[in-house]
């Protein structure tokens, strides 16, 4: 309920057109419409600046491909993140525009117009085993139209590789780290660089980093400051982060 | 070494004035010089955009001034956080123009220009037991210049409180929320605005919330997307998250 | 051997019909008897207000199946919580007249007779992941005779939603509230209700979220006083809980 | 804003009293009232049934001094939970009617009215040690006028001291559980009694139970069906929730 | 109510000199004084083979000397455990027959008479810091009325010491071994004996082993099989674990 | 080589029937036979007084055979534990007159004779998921000559179902006491007797119950002194602990 | 680019070959090739003294395979660690000349010359399930050229296992100790010897020793100085890590 | 005992000078004597390459004293670790000829000779806060006579730091690399050289990083081969572990 439909509500009560009583009940739900409104807020990729992804992952097939269809629908381009290789056959089935990739496990139907195009996102990941995740960043983000410089295998057991990158480091507007194991490469970066610096630990590793613990604690706990962390194992969160700032940036 | 050093030393060979071997030796120590060259980028304010504190916690009250003096002379202005009351004290006797907080525990003397007054920062608290970490962002973020709006005791459970701020969010640039126990308000929070979401877990709280640990899984697992996370009461971590956005943001 | 057995002994030991080292051999073993009679008060369900389920996780299909018919010898209705695909169908081949909902993973034979329709039960989940564990709970509830009011889809990173719902939840005698990940939902909650509002996490997430852990820690330190938390998935144990509840509020 | 307050202003407009753009300033700031208004049900003692209690840890004196007196000019009583000795010797100098107790550290000033005096609550201590805690959630609900049992030291290590109370606890509406160390005696309680049982680990123990966390698992995992569990420590929050729970019972 | 109380009762009704109902308010209480009964036996030494302590940690000194009391005067001697400094001065006052040692922190008023001297227990300690938790198990056992060996300083990181005690330890009739960091001693020893082991964890380490968990897992996960372990820091457990096999062993 | 081994040697010299040099060969291995000497001790039943088993988990087939047949020739009889069904098939096929039992993962060839009949051990489970543990532990003590009474489902939810046992419980000498989820049955158990008892937790559960932290945690802080803790699912090391104090108790 | 190199380009200056302009072009890209010259030194095998290995998990064949044959062309040997039977069985197709291990999962093409022929390596193992992390450190160091001296199945609780290869231990130039569940065997080891002890937990075990952490807390806190730990089940670090000793020892 | 001892023990026997009775008592005893063996050599010096510490923490200055002059006359110089203020007075009171740091809190009294000047071991920290431990580990190497190169702040965050002390780096025969935090700087070192590397997490920091886990675990799970790791804080058993490696190096 807009204000001009307020103003128009209580014309109609002055004007006899409705009784108080029938107009307090319409205003009766005023507040929970204006908090629905809310929700305008969060789904409108416009106004919030980024989509809405289908999280698979403990849905059934029929659930991911219905909620992309909605949002399809709504945006005219959908993206479902950690679809599994099976779930991903279905959805191809059904839509047969749509692009798997099984690294990332990113499912996506169209994508968004390009972005400003002199922002540039950096997707850095430690090793191989972290592409996964790397991807998953990497693609939401050009999903949702912005341009990735990936750089990968850059892990500080070999400082060379990552010091060979940065002038690539320094021209990005954000960079996402990516590291499992030791999860030492965001506190290196970050002391190499001013720009933000997004930190997501994975799951890759044995041992005591066998699920991404030992990552986590690393970047939360890195000497360079302002070096911020995602859950682990959360590209597309880290995609999101970096859009969050890329909207102030982009001047949208 | 800056190219104009190695081409005016390439010159005195050429031009006889450096045999090639002295030359060489100059050169032999040149990566070293240049990877000291990117500290001159660390410690620089200008080109990295965030100026360096000094952690006082573990050093001793003569440690924490010879750093401050330094940082002083290189700078300006300086700043020390996690400063104890009685080293408060120590640094008010020997920096008399100095100014001591003792909620934040933050000690600094002098501060940075203003930056860009458009752009707002938002440090919003849950409760009045987080204020210390909210006020360590809030100083650190001030003394660099740079304009804060300060939001307290917004805790969801008494949602109305931060829906009662839902404007003063929307016009901030980039926010950064505390809250210690259960954590839940960064993602309250980050699903209610588009702009970048900095929180920070405090160390606030009793039971299994008695070092912040619940709070910082909470902010993790936030299913908000793009929440990013700072280690447990690093509230001037925060400060320099929000600056590399900032930067990004003023220009600069 | 109830009161009026006693008082019967003792009558026949005055009249001379038992003597005393007789009666004193049959009161001998009174002791576990009555200790017996507080198994009783558990399973009868008129006096302890609530129905025993088989927890079928870790039992053989027989020992499910033997366990089910007992239950329902006793009280004319049973039912089975954690029964799996496989265990269902078992189930339903010795049992035709029961009911197997594969997303609680209940199966149930029959149930108990309405209680007061004027208490209303509201089952809250967060997300479609939770559904199982909620689901699980409001079965439970339904086949004791209860009324519940499903409210599905509703965390708190979208607080439009839970919103729309406060005339709902007001109108509802008490709360399950069911979230994974960060679990924020329930404190959420208790904050805008005043009646009893027992927390139930779930297993559903990754990273830090992965098992539980994080939601069950937000909600034993929600700042919403006087919310209550059940094990991780222990949906059953929350109808219990509500139904220790419901018994006092109907009266019975 | 009340509804009685919409509706009579409603009817100015119809009345020609004031018109549409005047009443619509007046509505404007509606929503952002009516959330002011779930903070009216949140302090309000007679629609949500439970008082507030300042939680004096980790506020200073001041603080805690001036929040009771809100409180207190508010509602005509007013507590604090947490108060260690030092703070409670000040809050005496400046509310010389006020009752403080050491065991429980709750500081009181005046009491609300008794309650329902049919209804009966149970605080069960396993241990001396547990006293504390217990206290707390008895005084909060005497406090709150309410009638409280205490039974105490009755530690399933010797099962006859709980079971020679047997009649005791069925004679309670709410049952309040507090124990440390093992943290059995709320399952033990649960299995004998079918009444709402609220169980409050506590941080009293050594060894592997040195901060309460083998309470609390023992709790979260006991079979016995539908006891719920509060943070460790938690004696406040068990009152509370004792509260929501008998709010219903007295019809209240 | 004993067997021959029961019968007397009997008799009474036979006789004519109790009715019927009289007789039975009497037995309706039995179930509860029958548990009470159980109380008895917890509390008498000669029935259940060994004494109750005081466990003064949390407990003030008026506490602790009011149960030392109790206890004295039903058993005619009395042992208190965690007795710090401070208490045991407030006790020495009060019992001035009573023996206080710092090392093990046990204060002890008498003791009882010698059991059997065939059996000698060995209380095997690998470091000077273990002591405390190795005197407190040893003194209960004197205090108890056994034998004691003490061997002490025997770590595994000098093998030769434990294995030049070889012959002592296999003429013990139980072990109890106690040890902090590591703790891998109890293994040791349960390799070289077939007698009862009893393995204690000390809190004894910093790091990883500050509290005892590294002790205690390695004491659980031991190759050596049949070796069990108390809670860590337990001294007074393992001497009641070692008296309940001795017990057995000396025929009472 | 036993002792009588090494005085006919000597004698032998004594003798001139062997000459020192000849003599010094046999003994110049003696250190590490006299080292083998102790695992003598280990593997021969007589002298240590409980038998070896072979752990299959993490083994091959063909070692769990291999290792058998090498206990069967020494021993007469020999038993593997963690047996799972397929290797169980594959034992059987080479060991027909061997005995495989599904629930408890035993399996055994041949059995030691009756020891003792006057003393029974107490294998006493709390629900019936515990059972595979119980029964490891029964299956051992009964291959190894013992007297089992297992004494089933008896959890503290249901008071009655253990305070029935209680004459039972009593006249063993040694009670293995084996639960999972909580693991409150131990400390029941040991307030209310007074000869050894062995607590087992076991991997029985669910949520914060998964893997028997929980009840491991219950176990080591329980409130009845003396009860001692085995790893969990740990049946077997419970059989060799008991047999450590039978042992002793039937004089062998 | 080389020290010659340089000196060469200097003198081209000095000499007119070169101008000024055109030889800072050269020098330009300097640091980078410098900090690449880092990387030659870790690839480089007779600098750095030990090989890099392909870490197969979490790897495709497919990129194991090209990773080997990268490594070969240029060492003339490579080698792969954490390969399964599948992927070892796609190995074997592409590299016929290969060796697969399937209790290491090590995968080996070619190996490197013998190193000095007078340092042995003790890869010690305290039971069989612990072989596969011992024969992953043993068939590395062998690849690359060193002795190997395998010492299995010592495990602490038969002591005389290992008391018996004390003369072996000592004539090692460095040990590597492997032990899973309670992981006592380094820390005696330890006290035993004084050379270089490099401790490597395994994940077997089961209950509190699950997957190894109770293993490498034993070791982390082992009261024999100065032993050294790898992460859980990184047999290839200790490997390496004995390398880096032995490099110095072998005077290369 | 040693062979000739042995021989010439059989000699008497055949020559009649000792019966084989007292021969044999001599050989009972023989394994154990043989393993009182091992106690010399753990305790000699010149044989096992380092020196024995008293380790303060937890004793008593009495005990403390008494241990150094123990040491000190059989070594003729002694040291202990974690002496605190308080008990470095009561030494040095005792040993005026001592010196006390109060950094390292090491207590040494005289040192031993010079080992070879040609090994220098490095000892890195990254932090101020981490020069505690440093200290430590220095302070015993230069106790037992070997020479310490000091390279201090050189945390991974400014990465300049460390590549400009390349050089000295490579010039160690062993590298003990301390950090607290992320403890990265042990991961980065063991990539850019190729001798041993020690690596040593502090207990320094704060949140997650509060006791020295984060950096343990980056430590125990760098990507950086080979590198080893300590217990948290243990500078000591750093010092004993370079000296196991350097006395092989030493030729000693």
């Amino acid at each position: 309920m807009r204000p001009e439909d307020i103003e128009s509500l209580l014309e109609s009560v002055r004007d006899g057109r409705l009784t108080p009583l029938v107009a307090m009940e319409t205003l009766r739900t005023l507040p929970f419409r204006e908090a629905a409104g809310i929700l305008a807020d969060t789904h409108r990729l416009l106004r919030q600046g980024f989509v809405e992804a289908v999280f698979a992952e403990g849905k059934t097939h029929q659930q991911v491909a219905d909620a992309l269809k909605v949002l399809f629908d709504s945006q005219g381009a959908a993206v479902a993140t950690r679809v599994d290789l099976s779930c991903g056959e279905t959805l191809f089935g059904r839509f047969p525009e749509g692009v798997y990739d099984s690294t990332s496990r990113v499912f996506s139907i169209g994508r968004f117009p390009s972005r400003s195009t002199k922002l540039e996102i950096g997707v850095i990941s430690a090793g191989t085993s972290d592409m996964p995740v790397a991807e998953e960043a990497a693609r939401i983000l050009e999903f949702s139209g912005w341009t990735v410089n990936r750089i990968q295998d850059v892990g500080v057991a070999g400082l060379h590789r990552i010091l060979g990158k940065l002038e690539e480091l320094r021209s990005c507007a954000v960079l996402i780290v990516v590291a499992g194991m030791e999860g030492a490469l965001p506190g290196v970066v970050g002391g190499l660089v001013g720009c933000p610096v997004i930190a997501v630990p994975t799951s890759v590793g044995y041992g005591v980093g066998q699920n991404g613990y030992a990552a986590l604690l690393t970047m939360l706990t890195t000497c360079a400051s302002g070096v911020c962390v995602m859950n682990i194992d959360n590209g597309y969160g880290a995609a999101v982060a970096a859009q969050r700032i890329l909207n102030g940036l982009s001047g949208e």
